[in-house]
């Protein structure tokens, strides 16, 4: 099935045009400064044929107009009729207790997904105005969402609650629901594929870090925590972002800086995290480059880095009873042999044992532990377009053929 | 020596008068109430005699005049001149950056604690007053300070410091300290004896879980990661301190509720916790108690309580490379072996294997896994005090020593 899978953010559309039958991207691209009046539709063909396109965008309807477009266009193109796309699938950040699962978009979904906007007030919107997009634009063309929380649902109540009055949970729905679910379903998955074994086996401790960065522990297929919370704010230490914090801190900073809501709030997000303790940057590679250089606060920042992941993951190997894999992925994860080799040092006792060799080889999906590693350590590329393609794949011919009978 | 140890809170002061060379506790009490006009004294001396004193004690001043005139009383005394107190031995709650050790009392010490009032404000003024009042009253009795933080100050730094931009570290000393540092290195060092073997050779996690609760991962001897923070609410959940929380949620919290920083900062500190999820109780007894007539939210909150240590267990472990032991101590640590069964409950893959029937037993102090559990853990209950006075007694004679030189 050819699936036009949407990611909205505010001023941008991310979009993959994917035959899942061979996982094919037919074609890819992104629409970004959506809204002003020189953005930029950036279109790349599987044949590598490229294509960047200015203009006026105001709004999501006339970016997917483009987007349509494009796919059409007879030189830079892939398809010859809208009716080829035949399912869209959305990444919907939210779906708050409502969905544990991908879904078929109906009027109901869409109310639902209204109703958590509340619980993501910088997402879900964004998400919502490229469900109604499509909606108006393919009419006949079934639409599915892809929650970021959905994978977390299952989570023991013991591990989503806080330790607050519980009125507040009743009240307005605050507790941990993790985020980049859609990620740490995929690679857990792939993980039980590359090691042979059922994932119903397998406890399996995924870190995804990219410029956000959560962990999760999938126990038998199933996540049954994840370091991110209410919020992606909370966890492991992040590019831009705090992590973990005592919560006492956020009132000390407000009262002797005299700082507004909305100022903490950004000091948290957007000063904090790599970039806060490093002073230099919230990128990795010049973290580490830096921290080569000599630079301590670099090496700082690299060393509280690790040292979370390396807590979780002695967290997690707990909550499961034990830990068989252990999977990097996203930026950081994919691309920085040094983070990897931190995070395993030590963990010996558990049954971890770090090829250097593998873990420094070019290849992009691996396993990078000794033959007679007890637990394996794997690096698998995550692909969360393909995950939503294939979830809206299998819901469409579902309901079609529901629809038949 | 005899050593009087004084622990002075805002309208209360314990004591206890110690001979360290036989570890007895000649006399112990309680001043209540002060600034009132019927605070009360208790006084119990090591023969069982009991005595209560009701009457008006306006400040820290008189409480302790009170307490010194109980010791030399000719009914309920234990000794028949001041000069009998040999040295006096102070808790503090905060050492800040400045104390990593106990200490001798002086002019500097004592502005050094004034100095860290900021960072301690409900507790070092209090405990700053027993000091002052101690002067005046025992002008040639030294004394000796022991703080709450000073186990923690070798902890490496990338585990103090928390993701905010470093400014906020070097302006205001925001950073990890930990609190129940005299606990955790009695029980550490205790655990060593009782096992024996020396501490230089052991990895020990230390959980004191009392009203309030701390673990500590023990090295070698050295602490070198704490669960609370900045303050006592970071860690784990407590009887009414909600512990970890996405630090998001308490501004999502303040402007939903529209609270001041004072009323959240009680909602975290008094009405969270077991106290908040059970909606019962701050008091484990009374939440097992419920959890085993039925109640649902009083199990979720006993769940909540051992899950989080169970993952810190995790995450200590792998911090310090593997572990040997784990001491459970104070009031939950010691009389709960609900909670010790469920923290350790899945923990076989570390080597833990619990012996239901010495973790059952009446006894104070006790190895509770089976003989051949590779990891061996422990009860062993808390004495502050006498920390207090050994340490004092050591720093008394050493300085003695110096002068005499």
């Amino acid at each position: 099935m050819k699936v036009l899978v949407l990611n909205s953010g505010s001023s941008s559309i991310k979009y993959q045009f994917i035959e899942t039958s061979t996982y094919s991207v037919l074609a890819k691209g992104q629409v970004e400064r959506i809204g002003m009046d020189d953005a930029i539709l950036t279109h790349v063909r599987e044949d590598g044929d490229t294509v960047k396109i200015s203009g006026e965008i105001l709004d999501h309807n006339i970016a997917i107009e483009y987007v349509i477009a494009i796919l059409l266009s007879k030189n830079h193109g892939v398809i010859k009729d809208k009716s080829e796309i035949e399912a869209v699938g959305h990444r919907v950040v939210h779906g708050g207790e409502t969905f544990s699962d991908s879904v078929l978009i109906t009027d109901e979904v869409i109310e639902k997904i209204r109703e958590n906007i509340e619980l993501a007030p910088l997402h879900n919107p964004h998400n919502l105005r490229g469900i109604l997009a499509c909606k108006r634009l393919l009419p006949d063309t079934p639409q599915v969402a892809v929650f970021d929380t959905a994978f977390h649902q299952k989570m023991p109540e013991y591990a989503f609650i806080y330790g607050l009055p519980y009125e507040l949970y009743k009240k307005y729905k605050i507790r941990r629901y993790g985020f980049h679910g859609t990620s740490h379903r995929y690679v857990s998955k792939r993980a039980s594929e590359i090691l042979g074994l059922p994932i119903e086996q397998l406890r399996i401790i995924t870190a995804h870090l990219g410029n956000g960065c959560s962990m999760s522990a999938v126990k038998f297929g199933v996540s049954i925590d994840t370091t991110m919370g209410f919020t992606p704010l909370e966890g492991l230490l992040m590019g831009t972002r705090s992590g973990d914090l005592d919560p006492a801190v956020i009132l000390y900073i407000m009262s002797k800086e005299g700082l507004t809501m909305s100022e903490i709030n950004a000091l948290l997000n957007k000063h904090s995290g790599l970039l806060g303790i490093s002073g230099v940057s919230s990128d990795m590679r010049e973290i580490i480059s830096e921290m080569k250089n000599g630079n301590q606060r670099a090496k700082l920042a690299f060393e509280v880095f690790c040292y979370r992941i390396k807590k979780y993951i002695g967290a997690y190997a707990a909550a499961m009873g034990g830990v068989d894999a252990i999977v990097f992925t996203a930026g950081i994860g994919e691309n920085s042999p040094d983070v990897r080799k931190k995070v395993c040092e030590g963990l010996e006792f558990l049954g971890i044992k770090i090829d250097d060799e593998k873990n420094d080889s070019p290849e992009k999906e691996k396993i990078i532990t000794t033959d007679d590693s007890k637990v394996k350590v794997l690096v698998i590329p995550t692909n969360e377009e393909l995950v939503i393609a294939l979830d809206t794949a299998e819901i469409v011919s579902k309901s079609k053929v529901m629809a038949e009978k």
